[in-house]
């Protein structure tokens, strides 16, 4: 995007728009004649005849058109609306209007807006056949005109400048350029004529609507949640997501179209390639940022974006889902973010997760170049897909964390989840990738001396094995496998596997003889801080007493599941009698794992093991809970009045925290706040009270969050319901 | 790409390995001792047994496997083979091998490979099963060895680093790194088995082999071209091509597959984004860089990238499809350039290319925002599709020409060449895109004085009237408009269109009442600086006389249909009889024109006319043909010989040229040379003599140029054939 203008002179007729916020002084004279048509009297070109109208003041209305168009809540002096639903505006005239008046409203968008690509468009009032907006006018009281407007439910999304224009004598006379007249236009999930037209109030409420929320994480069997604080009606938040497409130079001419909104927005929000928001950081030194782990929501992420002009640090995949989720409910597309665990990366677009391990059973890392996430977050809108066949509208999946191996892009979706459900990875964009994610299979192998792989065992079903969203209306999860997967092992199931397979999926199939011993590892959810008592049970299905040589490897890992460090290893020897099973229990000390951990909070226990010369291997994670943050509210529960958050924190260790920092943020509420201890004693209590008057009704959240280098994850939050 | 690996230590079990060209010292101790398997007696760790076997000399037998491989060109000396094929190796131990010997090669491509993965290759000679690539003892004469080897079809594309290992008692002993061992293996065109497969020999030669040919340029029914000199054997071109896959960090292990390849290939030969090969410039400015038109193929263009590591200045739509061209068939892919005639350009997708006009008939060239590019250069790739459902193989268009327009992506294809023909918009990548680009409408609009368009004119076969490339063993071009469109209007045509519509493609449907009298535009070939005459007809179709007002304009358009400069204006009245055609021919004269030329060779003439308030219109685009360049050889044309070329011109102006820059090339032949003067005065001839030694055999072209700022795209060629 570095070229000058200047090298482009003869590629386009006209620069391509690609501004919406950029400012425009001057789109029209105030008045202009019209031009003569060859062949018709020319008109006569007299500055504007004596009596013409003039506009004295407009009001947008918001009053009204705010709460039927569901946009109260943004922050925002100007009027927000959707679009393919009328709106009203009030123009007070310097006469009353008469029936011979001739004119019209005109709504533009980006530079050089052209009627024909939907960035300039005339609406006109009088006798004369109008565009795809609909006018009309509603009411005439004296100097008052009430009119209607509805924008076409496929136009283009953005803030529009507005001119009333009326026809006199032989020309156009223009009211002049007032920007508090520019008007947002969303997507509108209530109209049937949109494409992200949502059909249900409550998933509209929730899917639109609501501004916060949680992203769950952990692990399997162990499904922990973060708050999140979407915060798409604060102030400034809209700009910002209109300023995102901006600095990504999307066409103006593109912005109604919600696939390619969506996108460029999941190139847009990672600072890859086009110096997006957020820059991933996937390590344990965020000296120069934010912790990932340190946020509270979108809302301080997108407004310090926009005044740094430079991509904000640190995100980790919920913080790129988070802030996604934000941009697409602010221009109102359906949105939710989706967590799935166990989730498969950097494969090459097959079906194989591979694991190898060497020769004495130890798990080889460096040959091991797959990697299996303990959860993985995305984001899924909702809408048509008119480029596609029949039956793969609905929910497409969209994933904003950078890639580095998806060739090179770093954008994903939309994908149909309809599509992968039945494996037709024939079809844009990037179904294959997110088919892997949840549908790979994890093969274990192991290498000769000779440097050669063997499989020897399969998983069909250790990957995707759990994925989820936000309920409708609740803070709990919904379990969605179902729409991304047939039930494992059935007839669908394999028919989508083999569809897969005739895309060009590679799986594997080579024949792998079940070892007659199997192991698997089982853990109860403890807090950070505890014993962990690990239960490894070995079942002999043979017919032969079996003697397992067994090595357990336990490890930190990133919720990437790469290794962060490893703190521990053991053999052992079990017999296991036939058809029975043998437990073993191995109990890893705080003390063992504590010193290693940093700000991670999974422990990975990979076992293998022989038995009668057959490999078997098992591995768990195990999320290990944090301690809790208190957060109560005082005062009287209505808008603009005064009211108080406190926040209180026991350091249940029997070492003490250094700088730390606390914050806290509820969206409609208050913004982000913090406050800094430089250190929190062994079982010391803190606590911390702020102020804040409600910016909006309902039952609205405030969370809170702790961060300090030695703990990290603490959160808390209260619920409160503000009246009017 | 611009994080530290430290930042994503936590996402990555090992860093993506993006680089082949890289050297890697030390891939392997030279002895590596076997690591124990649990449960087995340690094998014994001493130093390596005495009696060990070593390579004294391996020969990679080029003279044999290059003929075989069709690799014998490329000036390089390591060997070269394609996959799928076998190779033949020789190696001469220090004493003859015995049965009890356990040998193996070990292949390896990029940092940390991964026997998974397959840039670590394993082949074994002893009794020990093999991986992939299969490996064979042909021959043992004594201490020498000869063996066979065949990489798989599928496999990595680059430079594998070769090893000999030997099992000796505790481990293995390996030869050390001998970058003169380094094999590089390319796509195989000639095995059934590799995605490129090409059943046809002379297809073979044409699309794989040929190192030379023309690009068609000009403008419908005056089709030019122009020479370019592939090159893609010539010194330093392989492993340009491989470090542009490094250079935008293409992960190694997705390099054996054609689609990810030709994908990123098409975004790394444009400098957008990722700081490829080729600047675009569309301007007259040229100061900074070479001219588009002062190329003579692609070799100097790569090895200036690679040596100064920046993006080389500058490039047009022929030129990033010219320099692509070099890469895909030096990779081993077929591929082929077309040339689209009247192509439609920056749409939004739809299918709809809108030209407005002024109420006084003017086009209206700050709201028209669409172009018609006269002409526009892609590539085809051939493999087949197995991410498709069936049908969809064969010919890919990849365009790696920057489409500022195409939702933010550098980057275009591959799209199936039959999913476009049949409107299968619904696959990918950018079939729709594609599609838009050969099927659009051209729609004239008027724009009313209040600002409203109205449609008034639908032409719906202007736009990909031809499409042609390159013929099979013949420098003519060969018509393959068949391969992307039905013929216009038949019943399989309409279901094409119907099918786009459903996918989403809107096309203008409006009720246009066909004018009674029609305009079309005709005009003789003509050289640069004659008269250019125009004939006009009118056809009225009506049963009554019409009077005609018809207005003209000249314009001196880029190959983009921008308007570069506007020379010509012309009102004229015909009277055309009912049911008659009167015809008005128009002299341009030279001088008119001249003087806004610049570097341009194509005229724009518009009519647009009215007739008994009915409005009708007609375009033309004249390409005017520019003076020769003489080129002649002598010498006796023989391999390593050496030759002498005279190129010749003559400077028909009346005016002087001044600063004018001579240019020769020839694939096999000679490399770039160039020649300078400062003034050819009018009517005066100059003439150049270089020296050269043919390096190849057969039938050969050199390529000559002329370029100065009064005149550009003056080419000539000679064709010679060497002999042995």
């Amino acid at each position: 995007m570095s070229r000058t203008t200047n090298q482009t002179r003869g590629r386009y007729t006209q620069p391509v728009p690609t501004s919406n916020l950029e400012d425009y002084e001057g789109d029209f004279p105030e008045f202009e004649p019209f031009e003569d048509e060859p062949g018709s009297e020319a008109a006569p070109r007299s500055y504007p005849p004596a009596g013409g109208l003039i506009v004295e003041h407009i009001d947008m209305c918001k009053e009204m058109n705010g709460p039927k168009h569901y946009t109260t809540s943004y922050d925002n002096p100007n009027l927000v609306v959707r679009r393919g639903l009328d709106f009203t505006i009030r123009l007070t005239l310097n006469r009353p209007l008469t029936e011979h008046d001739d004119f019209q409203l005109e709504f533009l968008i980006g530079s050089n807006p052209s009627a024909n690509k939907g960035s300039l468009v005339v609406v006109p009032f009088g006798p004369r056949e109008g565009g795809p907006w609909l006018g009309q006018i509603l009411d005439v009281q004296g100097q008052v005109v009430v009119l209607s407007i509805t924008p076409a439910p496929n136009c283009i999304v953005g803030k529009f400048r507005m001119y009333v224009a009326f026809a006199v004598g032989g020309g156009m006379e223009r009211s002049k350029r007032d920007a508090a007249t520019d008007v947002y236009v969303l997507f509108n999930a209530w109209c049937p004529e949109d494409t992200v037209f949502l059909p249900n109030e409550a998933e509209r409420m929730e899917y639109v609507l609501n501004d916060v929320g949680v992203i769950f994480n952990g692990s399997v069997g162990a499904v922990a949640s973060r708050n999140w604080v979407y915060g798409q009606f604060e102030k400034g938040v809209l700009d910002a997501c209109i300023h995102l497409l901006d600095v990504c130079h999307m066409p103006i001419d593109d912005r109604g179209d919600v696939l390619k909104l969506v996108r460029m927005g999941s190139a847009v929000i990672n600072s890859n390639d086009d110096n997006g928001v957020l820059e991933g950081n996937w390590s344990e030194d965020y000296s120069m940022g934010t912790s990932p782990t340190a946020w509270t929501g979108s809302v301080s992420i997108l407004l310090q974006y926009v005044n740094s002009n430079s991509p904000v640090r640190y995100g980790q995949c919920w913080v790129f889902a988070g802030v996604f989720n934000t941009f697409l409910r602010c221009l109102g597309i359906p949105s939710r973010v989706i967590s799935n665990f166990n989730s498969a990366h950097d494969n090459t677009g097959d079906l194989k997760t591979e694991l190898i391990f060497k020769p004495d059973g130890s798990m080889d890392r460096r040959a091991s170049r797959d990697s299996v996430w303990n959860f993985h977050s995305w984001n899924e809108v909702c809408t048509t897909r008119p480029d596609l066949p029949p039956g793969l509208g609905g929910w497409q999946v969209v994933d904003a964390t950078p890639q580095e191996t998806s060739d090179g892009n770093f954008r994903c979706g939309p994908a149909s989840v309809a599509a992968i459900k039945e494996g037709l990875l024939c079809h844009p964009f990037d179904a294959r990738f997110v088919f892997a994610e949840v549908n790979s299979d994890m093969i274990c192998l192991k290498k000769d001396k000779y440097g050669i792989l063997s499989p020897y065992r399969v998983d069909k079903t250790y990957i995707g094995q759990f994925i989820c969203t936000q309920a409708v209306g609740s803070m709990t999860y919904v379990d969605v496998t179902h729409t991304y997967k047939h039930p494992e092992g059935s007839a669908a199931d394999n028919s989508t596997m083999a569809r897969a397979e005739e895309y060009g999926c590679e799986r594997d199939h080579s024949r792998v003889v079940e070892a007659q011993v199997s192991a698997d590892i089982r853990a109860e959810q403890c807090h950070l801080g505890d014993d962990v008592n690990l239960v490894v049970t070995f079942h002999n299905r043979g017919e032969d007493s079996r003697i397992v040589k067994a090595h357990l490897e336990g490890s930190v890992v990133f919720y990437t599941g790469v290794t962060a460090s490893h703190f521990k290893n053991q053999d052992f020897t079990v017999e296991v009698p036939p058809q029975q099973k043998t437990s073993v229990t191995i109990k890893v000390a705080a003390q063992d794992y504590m010193p290693h951990l940093q700000s991670q909070l999974s422990l990975s226990f990979v076992l293998t093991g022989k038995s009668a010369n057959q490999s078997l291997s098992a591995i768990k994670v195990v999320s290990l809970l944090t301690p809790p943050l208190s957060v109560m509210v005082s005062g009287y529960p209505r808008v603009q009045q005064q009211m108080f958050v406190t926040i209180s924190f026991t350091n249940p260790f029997t070492f003490p925290l250094y700088n730390v920092y606390l914050f806290c943020e509820g969206a409609g509420l208050m913004s982000l706040k913090n406050h800094f201890y430089s250190v929190i004693g062994p079982n010391a209590t803190v606590s911390w009270q702020e102020m804040f008057a409600p910016r909006l009704k309902g039952s609205r959240r405030i969370t809170a969050l702790l961060d300090c280098n030695e703990l990290r994850q603490v959160q808390g939050h209260v619920d409160v319901v503000i009246s009017d």
